[in-house]
């Protein structure tokens, strides 16, 4: 049922060379990565247990990592043949990520908790592995960028080049140097993984794998279950935004704000997903699929940094969701075509959309909570964090992207022929 | 791939006509809503958090929302041209039902809360979103009755019109003056839904959009994505009927009985669930797929009245969930066509089966409890508790459809032509 | 839409057999089934909340709940025409068996808490329903290996049968007298399931329902849906492996190990995604999307015993993960076909890569992680627990499969018609 929708010869060749690219390079950079990290977790990783670990973290590691594996995971399933690639990619970066953050981020750490001239040591535990998934979040934003059009040596190449860029960023920038609000990173995760995708799209997308590829579209059956990603993604975003609202070891809150995280987000979000329909409705005269897909999450990343501020209120909540979810649908209906015209820029997911304007708007909405309050100095640092990440983001992602486009490299009709296509990859028929 | 099912011609009217309202009509009155509830919310609605709040309420608070948006949205996929629309409008009308009910709901509670003569204030918190998602609850049964059948509009209206009825019934009935036992709403969430969206639907449904409707089937892959509804309810629903049984601001509860509450559920639930197997083996000599995404259900239905109380039993409470799910069944063979037949009742998803019927036998097994422990004055006052309950169901219903009915009001060919199909509303093909 | 994929005369006469037995066979067992739990649970079974129940157990229980019937119901959904029947088949057996299973659990400890010569009482609460799932788990991997080539009634019977095997192996061989370190189940559980469904399946497939049936195969959605089930049972396996891992009714811990089996365990998944992904493409040329769904889940099996050792470290967690993705690649690509062709094992889901060699393998990684600690004793009784467990389990899987072929035996055409197809027990078209 449903299958040959593609006719064999149009895939013969890069199925052909697929498949002896997938074992040796594939195959020889993941096993070098793969034994590299054993290496590094035998050497240098110990577990350091806080008090009460599970108790405190363990309910909202597993929210966090629902949105990223199944989250992320289904709502990139929405290209009707390229469904287990997204979910299935997803599954592998997102795994590979946390456990290279974990031990980055873990060492950048070192210095505060142990004394100089000792042997590197991280102390793994769930904050630590949090921070882990936070990083997998900012890689799976940024793999919506280059979706269906990268080999799976170049997603994993690219994957790990972002981590330490990103790392760093959030680190030195946010939260080491410029004390930046960003609690549930609407500028570490979400600007920067959208601008560090769209910075590599534009060395990993090929001439003829934009918008009007014919494969770039989705069908019934792909729209349903990348709704199961909107959805669980909706409903645990206020954990995203919220574990990090309390002191803890990679946390630089001083009391315990999980209530306004949470109730700021839940609200922020029901805002984005009323102002959603209400704006797709307007400007398509029908309910567009990608923009409830979408734009119906741009409350939880607009609230990404202001999230822990109870001087928000209610009111701006719901005002800040809705005005990112109509954001959010704008550049879908109007800002990503342009784009695509006259920068090239070829982003599949449309992260731009979710991820890159609404991280702005929530970047800026906590500079403005902090310039209400007569915070300028708080108010001038917001501001230079989201240019420096801004600016860190689409150098990491112009080199990495560069750096992953040299292996697994197509000729042009090749790679139109791979693009959104799981039998690229997939032993399977689509 | 699967598409094109239906022959563009049949759609052509109804698709034009949709695309014009769906802009007008839709946009202007949800805009309109958004607005008011924007203003409602920065001028009456603050932050109230209590102690503990998230330590105590945020997990009850994400299981219940599991319910609402993957539960009841994926649940109503079943309809094979209208799992957009229902997964979709679900996660609309849910979230505006739980901010309308949370002002709504939180007004009511504020003479218990604050000194005679101050200015309306809405203390915002956990449990009162809870008890916004408890009503969204509600609203998403009596969707589940007009499923496919009403504009994005007309459901909007309906919802809108149904929030208050449902928190005066709730607030003056079961809580303040009868003192029901209806801790996870048998009669106030389940029957009064399925009542009140069976007396709107009298008024929305047109003829020719029942049971015999081309469009009005499931195929095999709807079948499977409202599985994922059924289960992700099943296994949460003793959350729903446990959230409210512990002493809180929203709660009757004088002593924690969450444990009693969970226990009495899961066994309920396990009952509903094998003898729901049963009894469509039996009635229809294979499994009728209809009973499994539904009656398996009947058990947290029928143990919501009843779940905080210890004489239930671990017997008791797997006895009432086998009779809920054979009711269930009855209802789905037997009940459901008589009352399509003579009524003229187009029951989209069967609410009557799953909500309506077990929801009064869950007042009424309550009430046996309390009869068996010789308090006549409760069983008295749960009858009579359901007896207002069902009143104010159908009448509400029956008003509120009225006077949804007169937005996009189609022709009787047009609405035939529009009836349980996404291409109404969704920019999409099928 | 893609339905009427096979021809009717084809199904015609399994159909109609089918219908008859489904009503007489399935209705009679499963109502003499229903009314014996009903009168044992009124007669035996009363609530025994422990001290903070909810508080310390429900969290646990609802993650195991999501891994029986999220995890298991959608990741058996990967059949094209049997994906109703694994999900809705694993919801009704899974139900049964915690039932059951709490029942005879119960009952086993009941001499420990009650004074002797007192009548049979069995306390329900939480942590007895949590055993409940572990023996749910256990019956879905048998499931698995005879998944498509039984009937309704056959399942239950057999599921029945291995509620007591099940229970006698973990009480006497592993809890009570060799003490075996086995918290998340790798020998009891994982293997003692595969095993037990692998001798199982040779009294219960019938010739021609092998890797070669025209219907044992997947297809796009099919697989799709599929990877719901391995994605939400990777998510929340650790919880899995530390339920247990702290003092509690039915555990053997002696002080609370939650967060090293919670850490060992994500990281040991996390090594068999990315070991699996390797494998897959260096064995196959590229993904073999079977593996992805299985083989990402060794890491979890494989550190089933060993989980609350925190003498695993990191750096072995990882290690373990690893070794167990690739043996279940390995399995799948190698040993399976083997086994079928020579041995004429039809394992449908290959639960023997996943489940029986990793779960060997972990039941062997703690006996190692005892012997470099000195521990020969452990070391020799671990080794022992893990050789009775796999007796008992090819025995009572030889017994049970054997004795629930008695019922809907079919002719060898019928039974080859009938296999892999909803359509012999659901009414519906596929």
């Amino acid at each position: 049922m449903a299958r040959g929708g593609l006719a064999a010869p149009l895939l013969g060749r890069s199925q052909g060379s697929a498949s002896g690219t997938l074992r040796k390079v594939f195959g020889s950079i993941s096993g070098l990565c793969l034994l590299i990290l054993l290496i590094l977790f035998f050497v240098f990783v110990r577990y350091s247990p806080e008090d009460a670990d599970v108790d405190v973290y363990y309910m909202w590691y597993i929210h966090v990592a629902i949105m990223i594996w199944v989250g992320f995971g289904f709502l990139m399933t929405f290209l009707h043949h390229y469904s287990l690639g997204a979910v299935c990619l997803n599954f592998f970066a997102s795994c590979f990520i946390t456990l290279e953050a974990a031990f980055v981020i873990g060492s950048f750490y070192y210095s505060d908790h142990h004394e100089a001239g000792s042997w590197l040591v991280v102390d793994l535990n769930l904050p630590l592995l949090i921070e882990g998934l936070f990083a997998a979040a900012a890689g799976m934003i940024s793999f919506g960028a280059v979706l269906g059009k990268v080999s799976p040596a170049q997603l994993l190449l690219l994957m790990v080049l972002e981590v330490p860029f990103y790392a760093v960023n959030n680190y030195f920038i946010i939260d080491q140097v410029f004390s930046a609000k960003d609690v549930g990173g609407s500028m570490g995760i979400h600007a920067f993984g959208a601008y560090f995708g769209l910075a590599a799209t534009l060395f990993l997308s090929r001439k003829g794998t934009g918008s009007s590829h014919t494969q770039n579209r989705s069908n019934y059956t792909s729209d349903v279950t990348s709704m199961i990603g909107t959805i669980f993604l909706w409903i645990f975003w206020p954990s995203f935004n919220a574990t990090m609202a309390m002191p803890g070891p990679f946390s630089s809150a001083i009391h315990d704000s999980r209530f306004t995280a949470v109730v700021n987000t839940i609200v922020s979000l029901s805002g984005a997903c009323l102002a959603t329909f209400m704006a797709s409705a307007l400007v398509d005269g029908k309910f567009n699929v990608v923009h409830i897909q979408n734009a119906t999450l741009a409350g939880g990343v607009a609230m990404g940094s202001a999230a822990d501020l109870s001087d928000v209120g209610p009111g701006g909540a719901l005002a800040i969701g809705m005005v990112a979810g109509i954001l959010s649908v704008m550049g879908f209906k109007y800002i990503g075509p342009v784009l695509e015209k006259w920068v090239g820029l070829k982003d599949t997911r449309g992260v731009h959309n979710l991820h890159g304007l609404p991280g702005l708007l929530g970047g800026v909405a906590a500079a403005v909570v902090m310039m209400v309050n007569g915070d300028w100095h708080g108010f001038g640092y917001q501001l230079l964090a989201l240019l420096v990440t801004f600016n860190v983001a689409i150098l990491g992602g112009a080199v990495s992207g560069a750096l992953s486009s040299l292996v697994d490299r197509l000729g042009t009709d090749d790679a139109v022929n791979a693009a959104f296509n799981d039998q690229s990859a997939f032993s399977i028929e689509v």
